[in-house]
This record gives structure tokens, sequence and C-alpha cells, in this order.
């Protein structure tokens, strides 16, 4: 009897020593409905972390890669951080007046929210640049953490790190906890996502990629350096540029890849030309109660925001990416919601 | 007694889960000399992993950086990436025989070292330029592979990937096993470095911060993507170059960071400028016998390669940074030697 509760106990070592644990039985993507999607995941997880399974993936080389505005959290109807570049105008104003004056700032300032939303791509370049450059990247981090903290969704009156989405947040975790490495691979600007992907998300800094630009390196009067950033774009990480920029921050193709739109088309077929078992996966936006219904669930060409277009519709098809409605593979999308 | 033998055993089990190993009492650094050096890598560990510690450093932020050539291998007398790139001059010019009659590749094809050692440095980049870039990714990395395995350093005709440093591996050993995620810093080619990296330092690619050039992405003939290395310069990870490629790859500013050249001393003052308890070391080729006798070891300023020059050696001693002396501080300095 001792000689048995002696192996029980050893048992249970190694499981604990293992990381197995008795929850691992329990279904860790409770808020997505069974279906295509979840097997999918399901799958795929199982094939690429069981020692023996043709499909075995050695924990080092475990990479996803997740795009951020649509896939992992609401880019409906404008991104985030569009609004923060928009909310920063007064402030640059403010310290330069001359600026009050020039377009597109001047229409910035009058609040005219059509004209706003009118300004053509060139201008809203131009606020870009204004509002992400020139600042050191200490300043810049603040001021965006500052943001986070006090900006609004008009929807839904919160904080917009709350609106991830909840199935998403468990597959990320369920990722992890099966070895793998996540990565947010965004269109968004690197140093802006790096700022609350930890907190947000649980993706620490060094696995964020996304269009990022040059810095300046520079010393203080107190002789201390620090880094400006600077209006030179280094990685514009859409489309083409989401396997370039894996390839230059990860320098591996990823097993399994989330998007939502063409800027995320590339990524998704890279990492599924790459050998053994892939997994593509797009969020379709078809819940118009619960969140929004565009792209294809409106009918093909997308709206401008998370553009969606035929072809990668059928390349999507013909590929064997897997389509995840939000409608019918979500049970809830957002975690404040019951 | 029962319930002894019980406790003990949730003691084990508890040790087991919380990687708490009997052996953690042994030396982690048993090829170092006791001294300075050693002291100061103990010391910041013991400083930055213990919970309570006014240096204590939540283990998501521990962050190590590691310049290569000349800190973590050898570097002397010609970096061993130049090696590779004048090795692959036959073959380049098999493919495009005009080069045959244009110079550098002229010189190169001579086989005259004299006659080589001397090509300025335009086209020393001409060379690098020409076998570094205009392949695929993956055909690239498998010519590295094919180098590596066959390559030998003429000294101690040993391939390159053996000619490490066991005292700078047992560092990077030791960081990791206390939470710190160890980068390589380098301001050779990050690609070159990646196919080699983790089996030569247990760092994977995605830890390999260096020179990168951009990539072009396009289809072969059956649809399938691929990337293409373009001579376009994104990053040129030297001098202020590392802390920048520190920032765009990282994103975080490192707590301990190892140079032995003037192209670190950006990153160790960058290191050594944040707050809290920061470690900045640089290796001192000062061991003729065992390995070579150069920069400050013979008088300032040093030689062509690894150039150390007064104003780093200044700045080193006003800040606090530590030497590790290659000839007191380590007992061995290669694995294949006793």
């Amino acid at each position: 009897m001792r000689y048995r509760l002696f192996i029980r106990l050893l048992l249970l070592c190694a499981s604990l020593a293992l990381g197995v644990h008795a929850s691992a039985q329990t279904d860790p993507l409770p808020s997505w409905n069974n279906g295509a999607a979840k097997k999918a995941i399901m799958d795929f997880v199982q094939a690429t972390t069981t020692q023996g399974s043709p499909g075995f993936v050695p924990p080092t080389e475990r990479i996803a890669t997740f795009d951020q505005d649509g896939t992992l959290w609401v880019e409906h109807p404008i991104y985030s951080q569009v609004m923060y570049c928009l909310d920063r105008v007064p402030a640059l104003v403010k310290a330069k007046p001359e600026l009050a004056k020039v377009e597109p700032f001047k229409t910035v300032m009058s609040g005219n929210r059509q004209a706003i939303a009118k300004l053509p791509l060139k201008d809203l370049e131009k606020i870009l640049a204004a509002t992400l450059t020139g600042m050191s990247v200490d300043q810049f981090n603040a001021e965006v953490k500052k943001w986070l903290a006090e900006a609004k969704d008009p929807r839904w009156k919160r904080p917009y790190t709350e609106l991830t989405y909840l199935p998403m947040q468990e597959v990320l975790k369920y990722l992890r906890a099966n070895g793998y490495k996540t990565y947010i691979v965004t269109g968004g600007g690197q140093d802006f996502v790096r700022v609350y992907a930890e907190a947000t998300y649980g993706v620490p800094p060094e696995q964020v990629v996304g269009t990022a630009g040059g810095t300046k390196y520079a010393y203080d009067k107190y002789g201390k350096p620090f880094l400006t950033k600077e209006p030179k774009l280094l990685l514009n990480d859409d489309r083409a540029g989401k396997p370039q920029g894996i390839h230059l921050m990860i320098g591996r193709r990823p097993y399994a890849s989330f998007g939502n739109s063409d800027g995320d088309r590339q990524m998704l077929e890279y990492t599924k030309a790459g050998d053994g078992t892939r997994l593509a996966m797009i969020v379709l936006h078809d819940d118009e109660k619960r969140e929004y219904a565009y792209g294809p669930a409106r009918g093909l060409p997308a709206t401008k925001v998370g553009a969606f277009t035929q072809p990668l519709y059928d390349e999507a098809k013909k590929d064997g990416w897997i389509m995840i409605s939000m409608k019918n593979d979500w049970k809830r999308i957002f975690a404040f919601e019951p």
C-alpha cells in the first residue's frame, strides 16, 4: 500500500514537472461553438504537438501569427490608431500654431466629421507622420498609454483595449499552452501596438511585428542617449509586407496564421505554402447585431476599412483556408458581454 | 513515517514543478576564474532575479544582448562571414562568367591573398552584395549551411561554429536559466547568423538581430510564394544601428549587454542608461597564446577588425562597464581544448 502511494506520488510529480494538469481535459475554446472552425484549430494543435504524429512540429519552431485589426479586435468603422492620430492633432497644433491654417490639420481642427472622413489618403498620411514621428520613443509610449487609458470606442463606450474578441484570446492562450510563440503581425504601427499588446493579449513587445519607421540615436544635455522616431518608413507591414516583416523580425515561416482582409492574404498563403501541417484562418465579419457586418457578408468587394475582395475569397476557398463566422462560430464575442 | 514520506514527496513535487534542481548550487560559470568579471555577472543575476531585491526585474522584461564577432566567437584575423563571401565568388563567376574580368571579382579569383586583403571597402561591399543577395531566402540558407559544414578556420582547423568561447556559452545558459531571453545583436548579416545561431548558441532565429536587407515577395511557376534577398539595406546593425535595431526588433531596453569593440559602444551605453540594475561588459582580446591579442592589449587604437579606440575605453571606465580579460578571467576558452 505504501509502495502504491509512492508510485502515485511519483506520477503526480512527473505530471507536475511536465506541466500536465488535470484541467487539460477542459475545453480550451469555451467561447466557440462546435463547428468546422473550432475543429480545425483543435485538430491543428493535436497534429502539430503529438509526438510521433506525421505533422509534429518541434517546440522551438512553433510560430503562430495574428493580424490585429479586425482579427483580434474591432476595426470598424475606423482603426483605433487613426483615432489616436486625429485625437493628437489639437496638441500638435497647440505646439505649432502655424498648422491651424494648413490642411489637413485645419479640417481636423474644425471637428467636421464628414469632412474628416472624406480626407484623401495623402492627407491622412500627413496626419500620421505628424503625430507618430518626431518625438522620443519614451515620449511616444507615454502619450499612447495616456490616450488608451482615456479614449473610448463610441459604440460600446469602453476603452479600445476591451474590444478584443474573447474567442481569439482563447486561441492565443490555447496555442501558447501548447508551446506556440504567438506573434501579432499588423499593418498598424509596431510601436503603437507594442504599448498595449502585452497587457491586452499576453504578447510581449518583441513579438509584435508591425509597420515600422526608423529611429535616430542622440544624446540629451546630460549625455544620456535616447531614440527619436523618424518619418522614414522601414517596413510597410501590409500585404506582401507581412511575409517580408515575418522574415525580417522572426526569420521562420509560421505554422498558423489568422487574418481577416486583403492585407493578410500574402501572410496566409506564405504560411500555407510551408511543408507539413499548416493552418490559415479568416475572420468573417458577418454579425451585424453583436459586432458589424461588412466584407463578404455585405457582398464583395468590401468596405474601405479591412478590404476583403473577390481574389482573397477565391484563394481562400481554393487553398483550404478556414473561414470563421463571427455569427455562427462564436458563442460570445467580448469578455464584457454575457 | 508514512506522513513524512508524503511531505517529502510533496516537496519534491513542488521543487520539480518550480524547476528548482539540486544542481542549482553548482557553479554556473565553471570556465571563469574568480574575479571582478565573474562576480559582476553573478551579482547582476542575483540582484535582478531575487524577488524583493531593489533591482528585481520581472521575468518578461529580462532581455540580454550579445554582440557576436569577438564577443561570442573568434573574429580575428577576418570575420567568418567575409570568408563565406570570398568563398562564394567562384560559384558566382561560374554562373556569370563575365564577372571573371571585372574587379573586384578578378582579384578574388586570382587567389592572391595579399591583393585580396588590400581590397578597398567599396570593393568588399560589391562582393558582399553579390554573394548575399539576389537568391531566394531558402537557397541562401542552404548555401550557408553547406559552407558551415565544410569550411574550417585556418588556425584551429575546425568549423567556425566550434570557435565559440566556452565562458560566454556559460553566460548565455546562466542568463537563460534565470529567465533572460538572450539575443545576438550583430553587425554581421542577420540571415547569415540565423542559420547557425540556434544550434551553436541556443539562440533561435527570432532572437538574432543583425544587419538586414529587404526582401521581395514573388511566386514561382507553380504559384508558390517565395522571398528573394534584395540589395536594399534596411538596418545597418552596427554602432548607433545597434540600439536602433534593438528598438526595431525587440522594443525593450536590455538589462545586460556584452560587446568587444567600438561597434558595440552605443548598445552598451543604451543598456547602462536604463533604470535599475544594468550590466555592460567588454571582452578584451589579450590572450595571444590561447586566442589573439589586439585592441587595447596592443595599445590603442586597435587593428581594423574589431576596432577598439580610446573613446570606448574612456567611456567604459567612466560609466562602470566591466572588462573581461580573456587571459585572466577565462580558465578555458574553447570547449575543444582542455
